[in-house]
């Protein structure tokens, strides 16, 4: 069976940054990742179209998609559905979010992932995330839309966030993403709209590397990586070893 | 290579309501799981021997050290090692120290275990997760007896304390241990002094669980769980895959 | 004067597990408790029903509203409101909450109860707790439907959540519900769609005995007590004696 | 260029009590300080109007306006500028946030201040910093209106809530307001609805002079303080000198 | 029989302003109150003492004792023990340790008060806060001293800390001292060294007065209250009514 | 005057990596900047070194002393002081720490600086704060070696540890080192023993710029900066401005 995992995106962007990584490697290992992306972030997070001349909401949203789109077929999406609910504030109603469950339950993914719960120089991410709790109990419960496949308990893994220490987010999980750096890097430079953002959130890697190395073992049989990305799990894990 | 484990426990007792299950499981694996109990609890978690006419400190500890002994054999423990530094309080000076960075050198364990960080009612255990982790660190230091092998990374899990929330303790990892139950339960009756935590013990247990099931998926494909342990990691894991 | 309580519960089964002891004991001590049930948990805690043949709406809310009157006339409920508002997810407009105001108000409550303030696996139970306390402050206000009785500073009593430690919940109270242990039992076995959880909250009344048997005094000269029930206060307590 | 700063009150008379100094100060120093109510605090608080005979709902808010523009006045704000949304609870549609967006560009303050992130006893109070955040967000989108005048990153100061410990408020700056005292003390005193917070909040000044002292040398040449104001920062500071 | 209490004082005198005030009213019930101050705060706390001509430690000790003694009696202080441990940095060998244990068993108190958990400020306070949990821990424990009677589980209240937000001290209990205010008074006017406390704490008294009044009604039955403290509770209540 | 400042450093590259930016820069601002190495890492931060053919502590710690000195010579640091206590673990005694409130007493900082107040990977460093607190506090104890002139209460800096999320450190102030990069890069080339950390500690300084941008103003008005450090005040501010 295909296995499956969701990521939840507040701008269309935010997926390529803080988990390209782990959509990449996940696509080599034949999951099917959907990327849900809930706005093209087309008010808040493209300065520099906006300081174009004669720049329109129709004209950044179309570019931005044109980004996202490129940079998904770098990662190997599965998928990308793009929700176009507008941002800065994002606002979902009920039948916006109904959409994102039914999403979430055609899905069946093994993981999920989405945005740090605390943001206060962003409230759309944080947003996202309860929206993503929110949706996700609802695609569990039996007597919404009965008869669909009900969801299981997926973990949700929220991604890093920009100043992670000011969003209160502690990473638990690092992931080696040294075999697809290259396509990471590939999707990050489809985004022409940051690209002062590229060389950061390259930088981020390496550290993250650091970080692996140092959390397998260090000096002492840490097993080397070059490009990592973290992730702070929202719930236990069920295991048979520790 | 063998697989090791390391717990380390404040009195005679605690590795088996908080661990027993974990040990079990993983000396069935083919782990070696060495025990160190840093006190035998003669004075502080007793009560039951104390009352009884003519006691002295030396019979109790003899008490407790043969029902530790038992309840090692019954885990399958490899080796269960008594420090007997006294409790209520339990003080580790320099050369004591030095003894535990040996085991933890010798033991090289896959992953260590102790108490909770905090711990209002019994000082002692919060003690001994301090130690653990400053001799942890002293065993991963090259010039520490130069030439030995130095120790890598390993996981440290603080296993469940009496009164989870008291403590600040979150579990983020559930362990199925039904295969072993019966173990576990054998070795908890060996605890003649502490009759009263048998059943608590044993709830504990079928509440963990439950909570393996919802978190495995709940009603929508959980796995069926009769009995299980928690634990919550300090530092993060590294992965290849989420 | 009668003294009252009052309990907001998001589905129709919460206060049975949560705080059937406290209702049962206080009922029995004169107070009229009432019992305020903003859903029947239709949809997202009736899996058990739905996986019935045939099964609709308003069949399952039908039976739902049954087992949680006869659970309530277990308890000895003076007055049970089902307000029938949607589950999964819980959504309370403006009049929604106008009517909860005047329960509030209606009752005068000496405490109230409600749910976690965090709960990432059931956001239904978290939202009512931010109604219980925006409602809470609007009966205190004296310009709202004014010449009626203003509400005083009752207590709030988050009673005790699935899986405490994932929701940072934190009891400071534990009741002695031993006297109307009974009373609890046979109002949770009216509960035919959630059977698994009778045995479940059963031995969390257990685990809470030996917690109020240790706070009050453990081995020397703690009360004995069978069942118990924890809480967690959101307000400070004011007294004349410690 | 003249220095401006933007008070964000969820009631009329919040920006005397927490920041009137702050205010008073900065007017004195030439900043032009804009005070936004989103309401008079009508409904509930305003307890003392509505026991007197005859009141109604716009008697009372006409009389909170009066001594919000006389505190206003004396203390030397800008502008001030009433929204008049209502109160307990407080709510803000998009065109009301809209409506805040315009004023903080309008006003491009060096400077925000707004309520503690969390306050159980009054809801409309966290609810306006979270307000306030999502319009700063907005404020620098370079899409939101595009061509208007972009926000930069100001702080957003929280001032100081009733029952501090009770909100997890915690103030890391001091300010000095002896020079300004006289002047909060007259804003304080049009308060004539709650004059029992006159001399309440007077010893809040005391108070918080003695940790001025006490934070800028204490015994070993501490500066000398008789009314001081407390304020929590939410972002980082950026500084040339520590 | 007699109830009893005991409070741990790190230095001389915060015995008076932190609890003063629950000293007297429960002297006044007919509690016998020990206060056990381990040190008379001679090198830190007494900076007017040392600013006079040819002051000596012998002096300033012997005024602080004088100071202590006649606080205690003013408040009615069953037993004033002065441990004379030295201060800035206090610090108790095992057999200190073994002396506040033997206090606590000979006391037997019905409730413990002691520091904050948290003090940058002043390390001497959060550690006393560790001694007197290890000591507490010690004195319940049945193999200390076989043959004494064992401590039951009493409370252990932290006091009022100065800059209570730094300190991470969050009250849960409000104790009205009204009655024994002229006391309390009394008590800090025995502290000659440190008379700018006076009114400080003075003023503190009337902040919680208004804390206790808001916790107990507010403005719709809230009790009339001069004088309160404020305690924070390290362990849950156990309780036969909410 | 001449303006001071102080380093407690645990080991002897600490104030290299974390703060040597700051270093530089107050000292080209004529700020004495005082660096306290409590050890020079010999033991635990020398792995390479150790992997050397015939090392010797003395070995270790010449090579470390030289490093230290050749990098506090580059960063322009007044005073270099190596206690030599030995490290992992590090432990202070008595009169060690008495050594260091003689440090601080003669120095007289305007600000301290040293550790993350937690550190489960290295208890040395989360120790070291803890002596640095204690150390400060006795140094503001008038009688403690009266006469001398006593500490006021100069700001405690925590500066950046490894792997910021695990230690609950959170920066509350970044400042512009970018006049002084070259200064701190040639400091780390110094430390030839790490030579891994030279570039990460690099990306470290341009990713805090990133946060100064985005701070300062980001997209409007943010002021560019290329190399920044963080920190974390353990202690309010007092200020005349906002």
């Amino acid at each position: 069976m295909t296995k499956t995992a969701l990521v939840i995106s507040a701008h269309a962007a935010d997926f390529v940054w803080r988990c390209g990584g782990a959509i990449a490697l996940h696509a080599g290992m034949g999951y099917e990742v959907t990327v849900l992306c809930l706005s093209f972030g087309e008010r808040g997070e493209s300065a520099k179209l906006w300081k174009e001349e004669g720049m329109t909401l129709e004209k950044v949203k179309a570019a931005r998609r044109g980004e996202a789109e490129a940079a998904a077929e770098a990662l190997g999406v599965h998928e990308l559905i793009c929700m176009d609910l507008g941002d800065y504030p994002l606002e979902l109603d009920r039948s916006d979010r109904d959409r994102v469950v039914d999403v979430i339950r055609k899905v069946q993914p093994s993981f999920m992932m989405s945005h740090s719960q605390y943001d206060p120089y962003n409230t759309d991410h944080m947003y996202t995330t309860q929206v993503a709790l929110e949706c996700r109990m609802i695609a569990q419960a039996w007597g919404h839309n009965p008869g669909e496949k009900v969801l299981g308990a997926p973990q949700l893994y929220l991604f890093e966030p920009h100043q992670t220490e000011q969003m209160g987010w502690k990473p638990d999980t690092f992931l080696d993403i040294t075999p697809v750096w290259e396509k990471k890097r590939a999707a990050m430079e489809c985004m022409n709209g940051q690209v002062h953002l590229w060389d950061y959130y390259t930088r981020v890697a390496q550290q993250r590397a650091n970080h692996f190395k140092r959390n397998s073992g260090g000096q002492a049989g840490g097993r080397d990586c070059k490009y990592a990305e973290g992730f702070q799990s929202v719930f236990p894990r069920t295991v048979d070893e520790l």
